[in-house]
């Protein structure tokens, strides 16, 4: 019986004793590209029951059976942060994702801006990437990818008691607002590479949970930019203390 | 004469009324890709005398002339950060590159470490690289990109005045270290995908110029933590504020 490095996320119910079946996708990758076989051991989550090692029970071609031992990892949740972003060139957004599983984001949003110019995106392609991101970073937790609405009408409906960090390009200094901020429910928005519309900043910036925050003195690439308002944000609010 | 939005970096002085004669591959890239005519603008920078519109005055197949008109950018230097990753991926070291010109390194060095899987960079094609991203991001400055060195010869000759952020897995916290530890020069060591080996952890821990610091309780990848890790610096002790 030896040690394998497969992280695996699974929809099924997880727990010491629980029999997990595999589907004809996974059996392939496991028993065919992985080739583990019965009593090799894999390591799987859900999103909501933790971690658990399982071992191998069965490991046909196209199906198989695995069984969780005991629990190796609690559930951990993400602090409740969104992220907001508009969709840039596929790889980039691909990347997006990526990054904000890594950095413990609980909600992946693509929203239309005026200035956005990808109209279209797969959500189930992004969702299979954000589970890929989780597999790779040792996560307990899949943010959920929604689908791509307009930005106009997210900010119609903004819930009262959820603060929005808004990374203005206009802007210089200013961190220091997010720190006296205070409140557990926040959400980033990234701008698209074009900036916001005037129409946009004004909104923004007339809403009373909003917060705009500078990300330094150089314009950064969207997908940069993601990542450092997640990591100002995990530093001063999250759970990187 | 209409505006364009070419920037490019000439390895010549720049000034105003200055000519800059234009290369094979440039005149291909400005009369040929992007269709620039005669009385046409471009911006020039060379990371040395600031930034300049520049026109057109010669187009030809092989060659071309640009004269510099007033200085519309001075040169605006990064702070005296190296960063020092270990080379992973080719995409993602192309990336890593690409990251530390938006975010503002002066340096950055690819090394080997204990773990590091990569023996080779062409450190030529990181450099240009470095070059298109200081391009796009709106830089005055290119960082330069050094020869693949190992680590431990790079510690043993350490520079007494310089501190180093160390960017440590096991730790978690810390991060006020930072802001206490003062100083203007400085680097930022992300370690490869497999983290440090014991013996360089050891090595670093008893180093008086290091400062361990936590990038949060998820695993990050190299990539991602050197975004994250510029974020933390710039924002406690860089030109963020």
């Amino acid at each position: 019986m030896k040690r394998t490095r497969v992280r695996l996320y699974v929809d099924h119910p997880l727990g010491q004793g629980q029999s997990v079946p595999v589907d004809r996708a996974q059996a392939h990758y496991l028993f065919g590209v992985m080739r583990l076989a019965t009593g090799d051991r894999v390591t799987l989550f859900n999103g909501r029951d933790g971690e658990f090692p399982a071992e191998v029970q069965e490991a046909g071609k196209r199906r198989g059976e695995l069984r969780c031992l005991e629990q190796s990892r609690p559930l951990m949740l993400p602090p409740d942060l969104w992220l907001i972003f508009a969709p840039i060139k596929k790889a980039r957004t691909d990347f997006i994702v990526e990054k904000a599983v890594e950095m413990g984001a609980a909600r992946i949003m693509p929203v239309m801006t005026d200035f956005t110019n990808s109209e279209r995106i797969r959500r189930d392609r992004l969702q299979a990437h954000a589970v890929e991101a989780a597999e790779q970073c040792g996560g307990t937790f899949v943010p959920e990818v929604t689908e791509l609405v307009k930005l106009d009408r997210l900010l119609a409906n903004w819930p009262d008691e959820r603060q929005l960090m808004f990374c203005d390009e206009a802007l210089v200094g200013a961190r220091e607002t997010l720190g006296n901020a205070g409140g557990d429910k926040w959400a980033i928005l990234i701008g698209p590479e074009g900036g916001f519309s005037d129409a946009e900043r004004t909104r923004l910036h007339a809403m009373k949970q909003a917060h705009s925050v500078s990300l330094g003195p150089r314009i950064l690439r969207a997908d940069t930019a993601a990542v450092a308002a997640l990591t100002l944000w995990q530093a001063t609010l999250g759970d990187w203390g």
